[in-house]
């Protein structure tokens, strides 16, 4: 994984030549050199060298990707008005939102300008695939705002946002390998498929471990997302599980701001574990991620590769990246 | 010209076809819908009618620019704060900020979107090119933000500003005729210089009637520029020209906050006429014109196309659109 890594920061680093004006450049600079996992160029570029022997045209695509992702994370920071983001100030913060909206947006034009090093039908498939991917970003972005207004949320419309909002990049990091690929339609459409149902994996792990998972290991505060009032699948699971007196108290404590922090954390989190929502949780993770593996079976490929693939799957599900 | 128009929201009606999450998509309707001159439309579908005498190939091309050119002024109006355009609130007054950074994020996707309309080298074509120009508007905006805090604008910084800010997507308009009609290069080529030159043009001539105009035929309070402090060609020639002691008064008003808004146009006015630098707008307004002109002349087409091109070019400038 790691020679993936130090190719991709050497092409990263390379390929951001834009300079001037310092104001617009510097901060996308910054943002990008900012860590991160770099999950979805890992996905693109690792999936590319199953499939092709070399991971070296997936480069761009990846980068692409990104910075993509770095764009919404700049523009995400404006509206929930985030101070810090990887132990770093954000953009908005470090300057301010006019910089974070202007710099955010020529990260948007960047990553098209990446996909200029693709030529005929494979640019074509990027970058309509690139267009699609993120006006779906845009439209999760949106439900997940309205959200924080909306007092009933349903499991399909809560599946319906993270699907969107984070399942789809990931969607399109694995197709980005079978369009650089060649491969056949088929194992484009799987492809996509095993990404977005990993994306959802991923979301709901993530949701899960933002709660019960171990603060270290996790790298964020535990309970982040209670404190957020954030409508987790557990929060919407709890909701439709509690008698009418019980959820009266459920929503009293989840949308107070008089209750000490840990206090909030602890009695949120007994709901959940009394609705039995953690557990209903952990099974959906689980059910994403073995349809995710079904549809990694049904790849035209033979199985060394299609083991490959399903090891990788392990590890990113495993946050083993 | 009013066939053009009808045909063109026709098409940009029956193509904004997405629909949820209201929230993300009702402010792109009614940004769109809410008037406008479309004049880089027009440029594009003019000048595909007289390439090909046929416009309809040019609609989406022509939709994406409009499109694009409304994502920047909803951040453009975000970033200035600003609470009316067209006689209409702004995105971020009748919404939000946040309202206005994500519908005008899929505004951007939208331009992109409207592109997969065409094929093979015209689509790689026109999709480069966007990006292209798109990257340069976003560098001339941070060019002006960041002249609001400089004392010192050379004219060749301003030139540059200029053209990146406001000409870069009028040639974008002029070159789109020109790959959809597949031309020659060097028509390509001259067709964006066509379009930079006017482009100019148009901007030079727009601060001389913020300034200089009427009221009435200009549609925008004059004196407009002068209480925003904008820097435009006739501060800073004013301000190379004056002596020491009159250029310290002439600041001093400029600057000032504390004068009858009246009072402060008439006399910063009176600076412009006194050292000549409305003449000497005007003549760069012409000298940008005549660029053009000579440009359109070396066109590789008939006399009578190149006329056409012409005399739309004056009708441009006068703003009879």
């Amino acid at each position: 994984m790691n020679n993936y890594l130090i190719a991709f920061e050497e092409f990263l680093k390379e390929n951001l030549k834009h300079e001037n004006p310092k104001n617009l450049y510097n901060p996308v600079k910054y943002i990008l050199e900012s860590g991160g996992k770099r999950l979805r160029p890992l996905i693109t570029i690792k999936l590319t060298d199953i499939l092709l022997n070399n991971f070296n045209k997936a480069l761009p695509a990846a980068a692409s990707l990104e910075v993509f992702h770095n764009f919404t994370l700049a523009h995400d920071d404006i509206m929930d008005n985030a101070k810090m983001r990887r132990g770093k100030e954000t953009m908005n913060s470090k300057w301010n939102n006019n910089t974070a909206i202007l710099s955010g947006d020529v990260m948007l034009i960047l990553a098209y300008e990446l996909l200029n090093n693709y030529e005929g039908s494979v640019f074509k498939e990027l970058n309509k695939q690139l267009t699609k991917s993120s006006r779906l970003v845009c439209e999760g972005q949106q439900s997940d705002m309205d959200f924080s207004t909306q007092k009933l949320i349903s499991e399909k419309d809560y599946f319906e946002m993270i699907k969107n909002k984070t399942a789809e990049l990931i969607a399109c990091s694995f197709l980005f390998s079978g369009i650089i690929s060649n491969s056949t339609e088929i194992n484009k459409n799987l492809l996509y498929e095993i990404g977005l149902n990993l994306g959802i994996a991923f979301q709901l792990e993530d949701d899960y471990l933002d709660c019960f998972g171990d603060e270290i290991k996790f790298g964020k505060k535990i309970g982040g997302d209670i404190l957020e009032k954030k409508k987790t699948l557990m929060f919407i699971n709890t909701n439709e599980n509690l008698d009418n007196t019980s959820k009266k108290d459920f929503e009293k404590i989840f949308y107070s701001d008089f209750i000490d922090e840990e206090e909030k954390i602890k009695t949120i989190k007994s709901f959940y574990v009394k609705s039995g929502s953690d557990e209903y949780l952990k099974n959906q993770v689980k059910l994403y991620y073995e349809k995710s593996i079904n549809l990694i079976n049904q790849l035209e490929l033979d199985d060394l590769k299609k083991n490959e693939i399903i090891s990788f799957s392990k590890i990113l599900l495993n946050r083993q990246i």
